[in-house]
């Protein structure tokens, strides 16, 4: 059995997608064990109308909910019945709880995972890595720093690419990620010092697959699987992608249902646009993970729905089965070793 | 007359499109004159197949290119005979020149107006501020800086902001352009030091609508003018737009093109798929403006049609005819003098 802990109230839409998408995942999925943390008088009605294994689906009560317009590290220490400090209180004293999904707040999250889980010895920090469709079908890209940590060192850039590496090899089986440094411009010399320096640094990396800078526009272009970078320009990356997708999709659609023909043709069509949003659409990649916290910690998104829960718990489950905390607290040992000394050059 | 200078040598399709694009200009606007600058072997074939204006339409004759791969500060130096070398020198010793307008190497441009043309009094940095379509039909959002500066502190920002509204209002006709802070969240409160220190300074700042700060996905939103931010996340904010568009563009293209039934739709659509394209076309919207400059200079974008290289030259008339850089100078000196007595507080 692998047990998962689940936070019931994060997000728009709960308790009912958090419950919907737990539900599915204990059925999909034989040796899950879940704990559903949240307000019980709201859980168990919605879990009676579902089919499951109860044996496997347990209630952990808590009265409150943190909100994204608490205050992240005041809220986790004051908030102490809200559902998500009670699933990190759980995660962090019940040996057995391997990870927690969360839709609720980023801050709240980031803060409870420092304050209450820790960190891999030798992390420096944990750090976002959310995965995104490219526009090859099936191929997938990781952004490493997402939004965790805006001001960053060389060897934080450094421990994301180690990190992202791991996690998308043993969660996503792509095999030798290839690992790009997010820059203004393709050539070497390219950038700011932090870039810079971060570059000689992954090019002297051992165990990653560095090719070099990358631009923001050939992120979705499929030639690269994980992309390094700050907190700050990572988040700038990940949001001006969604939202010109978003807004695109958008006026496309207001356009075609402009005239009569084109209504004919969207009509015609409609399948094959469904395909493309179903491509981009985020409910079917899973959650944000925190890489480099002591447990698996999830952050899915705000506004998913049944599957996207059902997403990050499968997430989840992937990479406790593949054990990938213990990847990374071993390759993080071997990596920042390495540069300090000479002979590794 | 208003005399601009054209670098006939830079971009992708130089010079053929630069050629025609000025032919064009010189056609539209009465009481233009150019400066063709580049190897007149092949300008004058050129310009022998267009009407134009000849007595409007001069060749300076270049017999060198900086490209892309030059050294930019280096090439401006040494390249003397180069396009864009004589271009500035041109634009730095004739008091007539009033802009520059190149599709060359972006460094090079750069380093050129540093070197030659200098500053505004009181700018700190110059910055590029490109121009974006967004989703409304007609309306559009300016980023700067999107990397002029990959390091920057609240003071340049300010500036930033300052350009921008002045730029936006003389050659868009944008009034009281809302002006917010590219950040990862909306709060107040959000981002890094740089961030946090330039909110309050643009919440004192006289002369500009300051609306707050704006997450990365609401850039082509509608809801603001212009977007102040440093050249490093500006050119990540740009370039990952212009990517997901054209990314986006090209899944759904070839989605359509993969049965019978929705290749009938596209042609139905296609009208429509072609107003949207060309609504998105940075062809039509000038190049990206470098604010701050003693003399208007703007470079358009690499790929450039004759359409684009026609709408840099009508951008830099209206930003001279309309005195953007005397504008600039005066609310300069007075929007960084303010902050220094406590009095304006």
């Amino acid at each position: 059995m692998l047990k998962i802990i689940v936070d019931a109230m994060g997000g728009d839409n709960s308790p009912s997608v958090n419950v919907k998408g737990t539900v599915k995942a204990v059925n999909q999925i034989k040796d899950l064990q879940i704990v559903l943390v949240g307000d019980e008088s709201k859980l168990t009605p919605l879990l009676a109308q579902e089919k499951y294994d109860a044996s496997r689906l347990e209630v952990l009560h808590a009265c409150e909910v943190i909100s994204c317009n608490d205050k992240p590290t005041e809220a986790i220490k004051t908030k102490k019945d809200s559902s998500m400090s009670r699933s990190f209180e759980l995660l962090r004293t019940d040996t057995e709880a391997r990870a927690l999904v969360s839709l609720g707040s980023t801050g709240a999250l980031l803060a409870g995972t420092v304050l209450r889980v820790g960190r891999i010895k030798g992390v420096k920090r944990p750090a976002f890595c959310p995965i995104l469709p490219t526009m090859i079908a099936g191929n997938i890209v990781g952004i490493c720093d997402s939004g965790a940590n805006v001001d960053c060192d060389p060897v934080y850039l450094q421990q994301f690419a180690v990190m992202g590496s791991l996690y998308l090899n043993k969660a996503y089986g792509v095999n030798a990620p290839r690992v790009a440094l997010l820059n203004i411009g393709a050539e070497e010399e390219k950038g700011d010092a932090l870039r810079k320096e971060t570059y000689q640094l992954l090019k002297n990396t051992d165990g990653i697959n560095f090719v070099g800078n990358m631009e923001a526009r050939d992120l979705l272009s499929g030639d690269v699987d994980l992309v390094v970078c700050d907190g700050f320009s990572g988040n700038i990356l990940l949001k001006s992608t969604e939202g010109a997708c978003l807004e695109l999709m958008r006026l496309l659609k207001k356009s075609m249902m402009s005239s009569f023909k084109s209504k004919m043709g969207a009509l015609l069509i409609k399948d094959k646009m469904y395909e493309v949003k179903d491509m981009m659409d985020y409910n079917n990649y899973g959650g944000a993970v925190l890489l480099g916290a002591a447990k698996t910690v999830i952050k899915g998104h705000g506004s998913s729905k049944e599957e996207a829960v059902y997403q990050c718990i499968l997430q989840a489950y992937n990479m406790e089965a593949n054990n990938l905390c213990q990847a990374i607290a071993q390759e993080i040992a071997q990596a920042t070793a390495a540069p300090q000394s000479p002979a590794a050059e």
